[in-house]
Parts: C-alpha cells; structure tokens; sequence
C-alpha cells in the first residue's frame, strides 16, 4: 500500500534520489492550497523547518530532526566535530518543545555521534541511522494500521457493511510521519481491504490541521470524508452518527493519559458520555515513561496568541492570505495540546498491538518499559 | 445601567427618534470591524434583516420581527389587510426556523390584528406592542442578570474578591436582545457592582459570534475578557481555570434540555466532568413548553458548509473579504446547534429566578405552564 497524491504515490520526507546529501519534505504550509517540495540541504535549514512548522507531527519532526543532526555533521570540518554537534543537539532539542519524538531523535543520533571517533565514519553512520527511524517509523504506523484495522473489521461485521463513521481530531495522518500515519492507518488499511469508511474530519482550530492536513490527505488517497466544526463532534455522537474516534497523541504518560491537540479531550467526554469507542493511535515512541499522571505531570506549549486571532487560507485572488476574525484589541490565550484522562480512553493502538489505556494495559505491552 | 459602546450608552434596535415609522438596528455583518447602523422601514427589508442575520440572538429576532409586523401594516391600504398579514406573518415566521421566539412575537402581533377591526387603529398597536416586546424584554434581561448576580456574588466571596473566571460560549449579550442579554446580564451587572470578572469567550465556530460579536461588546464596555478556540474549555476547566459556566439558549424543552449553538454541549460535559457550574440563562419566552425531551425532539437546523470551509474577517487592506481554509473539494456538514441534557446543567437562570434543570424545577417558577 502506498500514499497517494494527485494518484501518485508519496511521502513527507526522503533523501533526494540524485543529490544524497540533500533531503526533500513536503513544506505543509503551503497545503492544502499548494503542494510544495522543498529542498533542505543544512542543519539550520532543518532547524527552520521544524520550528517554523514546514513539518509537523510528532513522528515526522523525529525523522526531520534526525535528518538534521546528519546535515550538521556533513557541514562540519575534523576539529571539535563532537562538540559542535552536542551544541546542535541541544538547538535541535528545543526547536518544539511538547513532542517527545523530537528529543529521542536526538538523543539517537548522538548516540551514533558518541560511539565514533572519526567524523567521517560518523557521517555515514547519522545517514543510515535517519533512514532506519524513517524505516522504523513506517513499520510502526503500518503495525498500528494492522492492530486498528481489526477493531474497524468489527465495527463493519457489525453494521453489516455498511460504513462506519469514523471521528478524527488534528491530523495524524501520514502528514504528520513518513507514510500511513497513526490514527488514519487503520482507516487506509481498512479502505484497501474494500472496507467502506466515512470520516468525519473535525477542523481543528486555532490551526485547522483537520482542514488543511486531513481532509487534504484523505481527500487524495480518495477516502470519503466531511468536514466539521470541532463544536459538531458532541451532537453528532449523541445522534448516533459516529460508530469511533481514532486520534493520535504528542505524548502517553505511562497511566495512559494521552497529549494531544487542544479539544481532543472534549471529543473523549462526549464519546464517553455517548458510549462510542475512542481510541488513541501512537507508536511507542510516544509514550513518556517516566510522566506517572499525564493530566498534571504533562507539560502544555502555550502558542502565539494570533493563531487564534487571524485565520489563513486562499484568498479570492487565488493568493494565500489572512484575516483579522476578532476586534483588533481583543487578547487570545493558546494553549496547543490538552490531556485526555486515561478513565475516557477505550484503547491505545501501538505498534505492538491494542492495550487498555492504563499502566496494567502498557506493561503487558511493554514488560521492558514499566517499573514494578 | 447601560451598555457602551465607544463610551456611548447603545441598544440593539430602536425606533427612529426623528422618522417614528422607521427603525433603526445595529447591522451586526459589520462587527467587530464597522460600527453600522441601518435604517429599515418595510417589512421586506426587516425580512431580509432577520433571514440574512443582520440581526441575530432569539429575543432580538423577536422584537425585530414584532416591529416587522408594524411595518407592514403601515404600508398596507384599507382593503383586505388582515389577510395581506396574516400572509406577512407566514413569511416572517419562515425567516428563520429554530428560534422560538421569532413564532412566538409574530404570534402576539397576530393577536393585536385579530382584536382589531380598523387598520388606523390596529397600526397604532401594533406599533405599541412592538415597544411593550421590546421594554419586556430590557426588563427580563435585567431579571435575568439581577438573579444570575447572586450566583457570581457567592463565588465571588468564596474567591474573596479574586476575579470571577466565567466562560461563555457564542453570544448571549445584549447584542442578541435589546439590552444587557441574557448570558451576560449577570456579567454587566457584576461589573456595575465592582465585582472583578474575567470571561473567556469562546469563539464559536463556524460562524465565530464569539470572536466577533462576545468579545467586541465586552469590550466596548470595559469587560476584561480572553478569546479562546472552542477547543481549549475543557483544558482550561480541567486545571481549575473556570469557576462558572454561563451560556444562553435558543430552545429550552419542558424536562429542561437547552438547545443552544453547536459546541455547548461539549462544553456542558467538561463542566460536569470537572465539577464546574454550568448555568443556562433565558428569559420564559426561550422555553418550549410542548417538547417533553429536548435532545430528541428540538429539530436542528442545517446551514450552509461554506460557513465551515470559508472564514470572514478583515483583510490587510482593511477591507472584510474571506478565506477558504479547506481544499476546494472538501465538503462539510454545519448544524447550527446542540442540545445539552438537563442533567448537565446545574440550572437555569430565568426572570423569575434560579431554578433546576427539569420539570420540577420549572414547574416551581412557571406553574401556569407546567401540566400536571
């Protein structure tokens, strides 16, 4: 199975098939307006990527980064290489500063940086170790996609074929990693088994990943979808019309509270309160060992408060752009993520299989993670 | 009291004080952006005011469409002209189908053209009538407003005069009555009576009242207040960051179930799951006391999905225009509204008082009403 796009398959990240030490991603600003590839060739231009949101997604900023850490040591010269990609790391590390992946990234490569001692030998071994979290990466989501699937194969038995409705919030789609994504795994391995899905996509605001990322995606793989307001979720669930929430997570704290985009929690009471299953999609990767109560311990990014003020999109003029939605003076607070209390969560999908969304749930999964 | 706006006491609909068969209404398309005032004197372009929104908030459809109805019958000549209203009547109850009090004033003007047997006459009262809906409902917001202060007055000593953080969802303001509004009665008079308050506006989407609408009359009258995205309530509830919950309705069913815009009942579960007060605030008129079950029996309004895939605001050339903020061929779905359960809601603030969410707590109030 592959991503499609304009019908051609793709990725949101690769090494340049003619120029190795460059690497092309997919700049998801411009979407879904404007497919752009862009050409990356240093570590400050990774830097910039990430920072100024050319990638996003928790699994897709660790491959980026891990890319980036290759790109410094390709630039550098043979004095005091190690310090200088230390001195990177830590730039890198606190380029976004909620997702974990970000950091393990790193921390992966500097790793590979501590176990040579010739830069040379180095360099190849940070290009093959981003390759092999890239390789990583998609295996995991294609996993998820496997473990979800099953659930959804249920969910279809049940209503006899007819479509389920599916509800997801943000976009954790194969936009926010290389390929498949986390929560919309199980929804393309279920439309590549001919199992008919309808998505409800909620918007996502203040940033409409949802909008722009989601129903993008879907939209070109051709999966059929709706857009809703995030307000819609709630009244949609009480009326039946949603048979379960796959959303994915920033951040699993090891009592399986989940991080994710602002108003995922709301989506959870409702789902709870409807009893529809909701589930949360995440490779392992994901999950913070060592945060033991994710609603007070997890650690919340408050973002510019004209995110929330000015909304972009395309303007009549075929031109992106944007507006001013709020009076001039009026003051925003943005938080970026909230946590959804381990009690409303059905099931974590990882990797390794479906888990209930609690410490017993993970050490069955994970007997090498969790503590007695 | 009276609410400001550019330090200037305002309402949102008034009789010409020099041309007495004209009104004047806020056009509320403008806001936040442009201040306009529209002058309208046929029932045609009151029709179009209440279809096409330039008006909008259940009480204040119904005094527009109250005064609609005086209109018309000045345009009218002596023959055949209670059927020729009796048409009008039809075509303004039309206008806009979820909110009961439109029905309700048409409803009373009716009765002021049955009781009249000479159009001169029938002018004149109806005119009056259209006054005496427009002084009640001044006088039901501010009930409502002199009730809901209680409440805030008990948090506020509980707080020890710490400021009040209340969240509101869309516009319950004066902006969708007369005066004061509804919703927000207990946060102006609040304010008159020195109590520090902080209201979080929710923004609303899709058609942002809060951003545009909540956040510009708070403003204007000196409210301290924050814009936050739907999304953001219940993290903020969840950390101890909203001591009340005040929302309007649109519809209130007999067992206490309140209709009110899309998203309330989201927020209605956050407030229970956190142990939040969750009030709705209306005046009787809002409630309807023949639909025994709300969230079954309201019927919800559909609206256009260009509301969810486009946005409105004010571009850098400081014209308004708007965005498209989804792929062009994204489709979408826009119910207007949600019902909230009875049993999520701590209580109702009317104009007779605070009562319980059901029909013992109605039946208390309202016993005129309620059947046995």
């Amino acid at each position: 199975m592959v991503m499609n796009v304009h019908g051609k398959p793709m990725k949101t990240i690769w090494v340049h098939p003619e120029r190795p030490g460059t690497v092309q991603l997919i700049d998801q600003r411009a979407l879904p307006h404007k497919l752009f590839i862009e050409d990356v060739s240093s570590f400050e231009s990774m830097l910039i990527a990430i920072r100024d949101m050319h990638v996003r997604g928790a699994p897709l900023i660790g491959v980026a980064a891990a890319f980036g850490m290759a790109l410094a040591a390709d630039s550098l010269s043979d004095s005091d290489w190690q310090n200088s990609l230390a001195r990177d790391a830590d730039s890198m590390r606190a380029a976004r500063p909620t997702a974990v992946n970000l950091a393990w990234a790193v921390d992966q490569q500097m790793q590979v940086v501590s176990s040579h001692t010739s830069l040379q030998a180095c360099r190849e071994a940070l290009w093959q170790k981003a390759q092999w979290i890239v390789d990583s990466d998609e295996k995991q989501c294609f996993a998820i996609g496997e473990h979800g699937l099953i659930l959804l194969e249920e969910i279809s038995a049940r209503k006899k074929g007819e479509p389920i409705n599916i509800l997801t919030h943000c976009n954790a789609g194969w936009l926010a990693c290389v390929n498949f994504g986390t929560a919309t795994a199980p929804m393309y391995l279920a439309h590549e088994a001919q199992i008919p899905i309808h998505v409800w996509v909620d918007e996502t605001r203040p940033r409409n990943q949802g909008a722009k990322l989601t129903a993008w995606e879907l939209g070109q793989h051709g999966i059929h979808h709706t857009l809703i307001p995030d307000n819609a979720g709630g009244h949609l669930m009480q009326h039946g019309m949603v048979d379960i929430v796959i959303v994915g997570a920033d951040r699993v704290a090891a009592n399986g509270d989940a991080a994710n985009k602002i108003g995922t929690y709301l989506k959870a009471l409702a789902a709870f309160d409807n009893k529809v299953p909701f589930y949360v999609a995440m490779p392992s990767s994901t999950i913070d060992w060592n945060i033991q109560n994710g609603v007070y311990e997890i650690p919340i990014e408050t973002r510019s408060e004209d995110e929330v003020r000015r909304m972009d999109g395309l303007l009549p003029n075929g031109l992106q752009g944007e507006v001013l939605i709020c009076p001039e003076s009026t003051q925003a607070l943005n938080y970026g993520f909230d946590v959804t209390p381990a009690r409303l969560i059905t099931g974590l999908i990882t990797e390794r299989g479906v888990c209930d969304a609690s410490e017993e749930g993970l050490r069955r999964l994970y007997p090498e993670h969790v503590k007695c």
